[in-house]
């Protein structure tokens, strides 16, 4: 079923990277309510292949950027905006990479050039994503920006390690530019903070299983599945949320203002 | 336009005085967007009979409620439902009055049963209401549940006086009961909070003027519009956001997030 | 050990019931600092006696009040300030009492004239207190005045019922007294968010054994103790925090900062 | 005066440049309350040399340390025990610089280089010094870990740039070392977030006089001191708030929770 709610709307999808991702349910839900796409990701993940599934399912073009590069992103805007003949209306940033993770460091033991990294792929990606945009003039009045986020970011979830401070540092880029952008051109910006969703991303994540069990168990409505995210998505993309910009949305179930369920304290009991 | 977003769904929306309230604002748009409402107002505001004309544009029935009574809001249920010939998706509480500010009463020499009055009309009276609901089992599965509410229940702002305590407490009463009603019957309950808006209500707190003033400068995006809220309002009530729940969602064109614009230190300069 | 943090200064010490009681260990503690006291408690707490030992061994009147009562408060200030030959440099009030949880009722059936009552006792009470203070100017520049609350103010603990939303109406009140009173006299006012204590309010709370086992897997330093909150609030007493005001301090081990523990986790799976 | 609230404690105090830094007035204060310190600033500050009154007034050594360089903590770390014959108890954290502001950039035109560079000497420094700190087992149990930051890191305040975001990376840095160190040794970790303050640090952001005096106009105590800050800092690392941790400390006159004060309303008339 479709609301038509997208319809003329033009967007780039970041991050799809098979179809268990939440940028993959996105831009397929964008589709179906009326959105043109263009759909970005790492050229190493592009090199996987599973996205030219999504390209066809969406009918969409797949341009490939480091999103660390200002030159791909330069050449990825200019080409999304030829391809489109115009400006754009709706960005997703799903982009995140954990490097002291993947190389099993504690987050007492960092290696700090992998820090950096980290913070470069998973959040000041997200500021020169919006600085090209913000230099070529390329989305139009009223332009939805939503980067996804966790509530780490917040709160200590030890296996989460650096990205937390990866994902405090996200938010706060959303906020910063949210506030320049909007007052130029009326673009808002908002990070959208989701439950734990069984994504390649969070699988990579120690412990993951027990840990979104715990999530499930302390959200009265249970964890927030990557098709909720998607409808969530559409509406933060849609006209009817325009004077919502420079927030952090949960969107988890009620787990961002549960202290402790019934089910929990019966467990530890 | 109509998305139809709440096509088959069927709503109460208290607190529509004039067609300056939020409350009516968003009777239009839900109706406009496909659901089929009861408009409930207090005894002495129908008498107005201003909603009547809501009343028509709606095709909705008015059943008077004081909701501070518990009687008045089981009658009121009870005829909805049976309006309905069923359950019921979605209500706006959009209640609130200040007994103190009314008096002139400063918030440093209160009248405490005036405070206890203005708490129980624009604050229990949401737990009241829900209560009532859920005694009843008047809610459908995934139903959403509104109150309005300010960020002066976050920070201060003189001139709101007493009204920022009854909407603390009514924050905290939505995700208290979202809790509850979320594990019984996943309803969602959220509160928006709100740009000060010109309404009725709005108009009645002292200085509301130059502070609506301050407001504007101080949102990236300007003050958000009472239609806009409707809209929004739209979105939290459809079945794309049934994962938001026991929030309070800043609809504020960016103002919660902004600690100063430079419009604002130019003028203190 | 004492450091004379308080010497030279008076204050007034709310709820001290007995000596499991986070007012009497900080009633303790703050004459040790040097402090000069006055207790005071509702009249059918005094009449269990246990607090004349503390009167005893802090040299300090109890002078009976309903906080409830603005005779008795004002009976109270005014003894006060005759039994100091002057005005007042810090009050704690720890005071909470649901009538709902006594009897019973679960959140989704609340008698809410019960509710009223325990808005009263626990939260309008602190409103009270300082709106005597202010009539009679009974307070130093500089005093400071803390008000004991609970994280369940921010996010859902179900047993904790109604008082969550009293401790939210608390907290907005300590930051509403908060502004006018530190324009007026540079008084400040803070409210102290504790960890789950053993004390006999504590103790009152269904399922509060297995409440406070959580608390303590979910603090990284353990649930704070009630020496430890004396130990801090004397702090807040001080010279040494005369800028922080209309705070809501977290003393509780890091809970309210941890999303889970690995010990948690463990439990869990 | 001296409450001796240090007594024979040891201290590292990071980043006092000059008499009117926070760091040097904290530092002088710790050494009237009992403490012994070693002083640390980058090379390139130190050979402005005033730090060496502080040095003599504290009799305290300089150990110079880039803290964005391992190698250099490591020996900081090592001459710092070796000098104190034994583990530290204290850390001031007070440093902080923007590549981006020096250079006139402004948030929309980064260069991305420089920001990373600020993040490396602002916030990932934190991590670096905690690291060194954890991986030699410098710290005593229960010593407190206190680092310098600003209202930024939750609200845009347009002039202080990238440093916002900075800062939130740091407050997320004390949250998450702050539970790992916590679990291991008791250690705590805070970061306080402090009014304005005419340092030179301060002084070198555009538009920093105007933005002091809203900051005044906006807090109902006035902006808190340096003084004031050193009194402050001293409680976070006394033996009177061991459970004070993980958290973001607010010492700002009420700043924080101050929607609008009438003075500025007043104003923006």
């Amino acid at each position: 079923m479709s609301y038509n709610l997208l319809k003329g709307k033009k967007g780039i999808i970041f991050g799809a990277l098979n179809d268990q991702s939440l940028a993959w349910k996105t831009a397929l839900k964008c589709y179906e309510e009326g959105a043109e796409l263009v759909l970005s990701n790492a050229p190493i993940a592009l090199r996987m292949g599973e996205i030219n599934k999504l390209a066809e399912a969406t009918n969409a073009p797949v341009i490939g950027a480091d999103v660390t590069n200002m030159e791909d992103l330069n050449n990825l805007f200019d080409k999304t905006m030829e391809h489109f003949g115009g400006k754009i209306d709706f960005i997703l940033h799903s982009v995140g990479m954990s490097v002291n993770i993947r190389k099993g460091n504690p987050y007492t033991a960092l290696n700090h050039e992998f820090e950096m990294k980290t913070l470069d792929i998973s959040a000041v990606s997200f500021h020169k994503v919006l600085q090209v945009a913000f230099e070529k003039d390329a989305l139009n009045e009223w332009a939805s920006v939503v980067a996804l986020t966790y509530i780490a970011a917040q709160k200590v979830f030890p296996d989460y390690n650096e990205m937390a401070d990866a994902k405090s540092l996200l938010e706060s880029i959303a906020r910063s530019f949210g506030y320049h952008y909007g007052i130029k051109n009326k673009v808002r910006v908002n990070t959208i903070s989701q439950s734990p969703t069984r994504t390649t991303a969070g699988s990579g994540v120690k412990g993951f299983d027990g840990f979104m069990n715990f999530a499930e168990a302390m959200s009265p409505l249970g964890n927030a599945t990557a098709d909720a995210f998607a409808d969530y998505c559409v509406t933060i993309f849609s006209d009817l949320t325009k004077y919502v910009t420079m927030q952090n949305l949960f969107h988890d179930g009620g787990y961002s203002s549960t202290g402790v369920t019934q089910q929990v304290v019966d467990k530890m009991a």
